[in-house]
């Protein structure tokens, strides 16, 4: 921490990824620590496409700690958010009393202004959250010098942010530990070890606001006969096999899997009383496409995974992408002048054949989808060493006030 | 059997009425025999409403058996059929030969001719094979002096036909014998011991023809996870608690079972890969109204259950017909000269208050639903004695040439 002037802020600026889960989370055994029934398995995304930004100031002249999220102030008060900051100032004192920080006791005393910023729109219906609170909590880490295991502080944020604390492909144990201390994120496989593999994000136009996964699940678990069979018959064995695909790179397993417990995920949610729906009538349609296309093909190339709200996102190999984006184009023609269609990692042109289009067979649902966003497995949270990335400026408030609120 | 012309037909005529089951059949342990993975529980339509008609004839001049659904000629080959005809000749051999029936060994070597139509369109959606399985069964039994326990024949024919057999509230009863003798359907309660029960059909207009219900059950059986839960541990309990609150007439409970099977079964189906969809956005959108009209009234007064289709079947009590149907008419907005909305048992005219449909708050869906059948709990099967009802002529063939295809 730099100490040439005492009331200038310390500032750190970090960028965190989203995850998208293929064994899906869907209820907690713990509300306040956030301790999952089951454990589940996730790509991180690669940040070139999707990240969330996060500045983090600390000074002695702040007088509270304070947050500002895609240019609003919001209120620090917040549970989770305290959680995470708790728990960080936590362990700080702990390295610190230990002798082994960096960051010397009055650092630890000095409150903190917190600027955040995603790119990538709330529209697009991507859990921002996980993202969000994984890099909130690696910037506070990196900022009050702790080190060590982070997952389990990301995860008392929200759920599958602690999945967003590493790169490529990773598990949350659910762990069995009352205190939560082993339901943590790892690494099952680093994102160079499958570089064929690649994600294709279908942003469907929803007509309404689906019901929050934190609610939803609870709701789950308190009603759902089925969700007790998913948890303890289940998902033990899916994830086991399921790191056996990723390991072994086995397309057609991974992508089975991965579509069979999005389904499963969707019927819990189907058996939750009363029901939840997040998958609609253009969701339901690219299931539909999913299996047809993969039929023609005789082979697995295609698989869908859902979570709380109706957009679809695809795994699949690079060697498929230019044709299964035309297969979206004809079965989804976007809006003309609406835009690019297609966001994120480009894609070669492809000719779709007649015999695909008839063996598909669906009706066109125009407009259904808004873009693609082409992308891949990528790494975990870093720094960003270019000050001029820095979202607070050297007054520790937001640089573009034209954006903030301070009300 | 009127024996005075020997070469004149005998004709006899009978109805059997819908089923609609309130604790879902889904899946079967022996696809020969239809015997279910559970049981399940069903309440009877009124014939008034919703029938089918059978006519069987005999003759020592018929050369084959032969069938005619709907105006058409069918092939009789069908193995279900094969099964009934088979079953009810066995039965009639056997109590001839322990002369005990009215019918003589010759009558027993005719050939027959059967004529079956619904009083409903196909299009309705609503599962005609349950009805009509039951009805030839019935009249068969009647032709060939068959009685006693008729229901494990009906099964043979569609697994739900056995339901239709008897009237008011039906339970069939999974059994557990290997021959499936004792998979049988029983009455829980007769049709008059709920007179205020109403059961509205609401007809949606659906864009795809879906999963046939026997194939859809088959594709669970082998790929749900979730169903062997279900069949094991979650239906045993709801069969008692709906038998107890069918006699009862405990509404809530009734209510709250028959929505919760319903998204159970629908969750099964979206746990099958790959996996079935039946309930389209209208559907959603009516179990959602329906959530939002009972919160608003602070007690449940609807239920929905939704079979192998998108249309609704509405439970309630006769005092709350009059306001629903406005409910009905306001989030769904008929087709202006689309023909009668309402049609069977008259309702009474309801002002929808400003509050109710706040409260609701849903978007309309204009001609979502294409129109509403108004009926109740009805007798099981019965024989027509007025000649003139007979669809067969006094040939033994379809009265109305016109309608017939015999190609």
């Amino acid at each position: 921490m730099s100490e040439d002037n005492v009331n200038m802020p310390h500032r750190l600026t970090c960028t965190a990824p989203v995850n998208i889960a293929v064994i899906k989370y869907w209820g907690k055994r713990n509300e306040d620590l956030i301790l999952p029934v089951n454990s589940s398995l996730s790509v991180t995304l690669h940040q070139d496409q999707l990240k969330t930004t996060t500045t983090v100031a600390t000074s002695r002249s702040f007088q509270e700690d304070r947050i500002w999220l895609n240019g609003k102030e919001e209120h620090i008060s917040h549970p989770r958010l305290q959680s995470c900051l708790r728990e960080i100032r936590r362990l700080a004192r702990k390295r610190c009393s230990e002798g082994e920080s960096a960051v010397d006791g009055i650092g630890l005393s000095h409150k903190v202004h917190i600027c955040s910023v995603n790119n990538f729109p709330t529209a697009a219906g991507l859990a921002s959250s996980a993202a969000g609170f994984a890099c909130l909590v690696y910037t506070l880490a990196r900022v009050f010098g702790v080190e060590g295991e982070l997952s389990a502080i990301a995860r008392q944020g929200s759920g599958s942010a602690c999945r967003s604390m590493h790169g490529g492909f990773v598990q949350w144990i659910m762990g069995c530990k009352k205190d939560g201390e082993d339901s943590i994120a790892q690494q099952v496989e680093p994102e160079s070890h499958w570089p064929e593999l690649r994600v294709l994000v279908l942003v469907v136009s929803a007509e309404r606001k689906p019901v929050s996964s934190a609610s939803g699940m609870k709701t789950s678990v308190e009603t759902s006969h089925l969700l007790k069979h998913r948890m303890d018959s289940v998902v033990p064995d899916r994830m086991e096999e399921m790191i056996e695909a990723v390991h072994g790179k086995d397309f057609a397993t991974f992508a089975a899997l991965t579509m069979k417990d999005s389904n499963q995920f969707h019927a819990i949610c189907l058996d939750t009383y009363p029901p939840i729906f997040y998958l609609n009538s253009v969701s339901h349609q690219v299931i539909r496409l999913v299996h047809q296309y993969n039929q023609h093909h005789g082979e697995i190339r295609l698989a869908y995974t859902f979570d709380a709200g109706p957009n679809a996102v695809i795994y699949t190999l690079q060697k498929h992408v230019a044709e299964f984006i035309q297969v979206v184009r004809h079965f989804f023609p976007p809006e003309i002048n609406g835009g690019q269609f297609l966001k994120g990692l480009p894609v070669d042109h492809a000719v779709l054949s007649e015999e695909l289009k008839q063996a598909i067979g669906l009706e066109s649902m125009a407009k259904g989808i808004s873009y693609i966003i082409s992308t891949k497995a990528g790494p975990g949270p870093c720094v960003l060493e270019d000050p001029s990335q820095h979202l607070l400026g050297p007054d520790g408030f937001p640089k573009n006030e034209s954006d903030s609120d301070s009300g």
